[in-house]
């Protein structure tokens, strides 16, 4: 599991376009690898020394079964017409049982799998604290400092990841399809908060106007300030193509938009700060750890959880 | 928001069975509030004068769709039926603009609103830190300290809210229905681990028998230790009451299952030990704040994020 890595070579590896090397990098903050204190100083160095350029972090969120793979695939495909380099990250709220999501993974990497330009990478966030928050913006940040042009984070679902995804990306695009989910379940989600761009795939099946209007219907409800970015719908049928130039294009005046209002500076801080704040959180935890006999305690309603928390707060360390 | 409450004369009439105190009590834990830590003790205190009767928490989830809040509902009734009292708690990931699924929980109270022995309560899970972990626990307990014999958690979704969902709960409910997705699908959601007892709601429609063997050809392929806990299979159509009994049945029948296996306890003495880590890690985060030009250097990649964290950890407190 904890091979010990060169971090100056491999870091050099990785840099120069190896993805044997881009992959052992990964793997080390997907173990939370002792070294990667040392693996990001370098990684930090070496993208600084080189200009330091930022990539685009494009986030794509949806319910199982709207096409989030096929969809992801079709971008990376436009992304490449214009010579960008490009990563993939799905992370995957997955079982240990299954080991993620790699059928869905296997299929994927095919049409990318001879092209450099593409790195695709399954990410696992269970079995470790804080899920998604602990490792991804740990990876996206080692891909950046890799100098990719656009990083996409995949991620399933309703709920904490897909805010923790708002969170980590510039752009967010939430995917529905027809005929997912009436109009009330999806303000219950939050995604009128969380995306930027409303991709409607599928849109060759009934209902597609349907699910437009609802969307449409929703957004009107919200009041928004004046200057305040409106999201735009793009309807598209991601395994013909369709569609796809517009997101992209979209996706692309969301970026100009973040960079003209100062916002691109002022979420990538409050990035880099949860980001801090995860791995401040991860030390602590292993400092403070509630022992059985307090556990039980509280359990057995003896003690009440704030004086057992007190009184853990309260010892020397 | 933060009117004062009078501590021991709200927990007395909470106890009592007053419905308005059992709110405002709930919203102290909604809203953090100050005196929460006295709220605590005191209910403890006075559930443990009272024998310190243990309540059977059951925690329902499934996508949006699946009929989570009529099966709730079906099932309040027939626990009513058994005389039991039960209490809902609805935690969702709501968004701030919708204030929560308030639509949803006014139509499903009228069926109980004149029945004393139901308390529902809708939860927002949004914009507190740590989502789920934070509040729900500390309802729980509030409520088990209300003396109630069964205490529904409800969450939507795929993902983090679910599992935190059955780390809380004896007994987890899964839900699905037919057609709402295949079964890599399923696997991916990681529902496998966090089901005790698997729903398949509408079974009046088409799909339900294929959704029922894709579930059994996935359990099929986990390897399954001696005297491991076998997740039974309930069809339902819970707007007729259709099989709520039987759930009910294997409800109980994997509480005493849990209870002879010592299980029960060692769940209990978790649930406290996650409750206890979250309130210890809500007062660290009060304590190591990332501040903006830490932030700032790392977004801009003049430090890295490990070097900062440490530069953190190190202040003197």
């Amino acid at each position: 599991m904890s091979r010990k890595v060169d971090v100056e070579s491999t870091v050099r590896a990785a840099r120069e376009g190896s993805v044997r090397a881009v992959a052992r990098l990964l793997t080390s903050v997907e173990n939370h690898s002792e070294q990667l204190p040392d693996i990001m100083a370098a990684v930090a160095a070496a993208h600084q020394a080189a200009g330091g350029r930022a990539a685009e972090v494009v986030g794509i969120t949806g319910s199982p079964g709207v096409g989030k793979s096929t969809t992801t695939n079709a971008l990376v495909q436009a992304w490449r017409k214009e010579g960008k380099r490009v990563a993939v990250l799905a992370v995957d709220p997955s079982s240990p049982f299954s080991g993620g999501a790699i059928l869905g993974d296997r299929v994927r990497m095919q049409d990318h799998a001879l092209d450099e330009g593409v790195y695709i990478r399954s990410m696992s966030s269970r079995g470790h604290l804080g899920g998604l928050t602990a490792t991804t913006p740990q990876a996206v940040r080692l891909l950046e400092g890799m100098d990719f042009d656009v990083i996409v984070v995949e991620t399933v679902g309703v709920g904490q990841a897909e805010v923790e995804i708002a969170d980590l990306a510039d752009t967010t695009l939430v995917l529905l399809a027809p005929g997912m989910g009436d109009g009330i379940q999806a303000v219950k989600a939050g995604i009128l908060e969380i995306a930027d761009l409303f991709v409607v795939n599928k849109s060759d099946r009934d209902g597609a106007a349907a699910t437009v209007r609802d969307l449409r219907a929703m957004m009107a409800l919200v009041r928004r300030e004046p200057g305040q970015w409106r999201q735009p719908i793009v309807q598209t049928v991601a395994h013909e193509g369709t569609g796809i130039d517009e997101v992209i294009a979209e996706a692309a005046k969301h970026h100009q938009w973040l960079a003209q209002e100062d916002k691109l500076r002022v979420r990538r801080r409050e990035r880099a700060r949860s980001e801090i704040t995860a791995l401040v959180g991860a030390q602590l935890r292993r400092r403070y750890t509630v022992d059985d006999a307090t556990a039980e305690a509280v359990a057995q309603g003896e003690l009440d959880p704030y004086a057992a928390a007190e009184a853990i707060l309260g010892r020397q360390y």
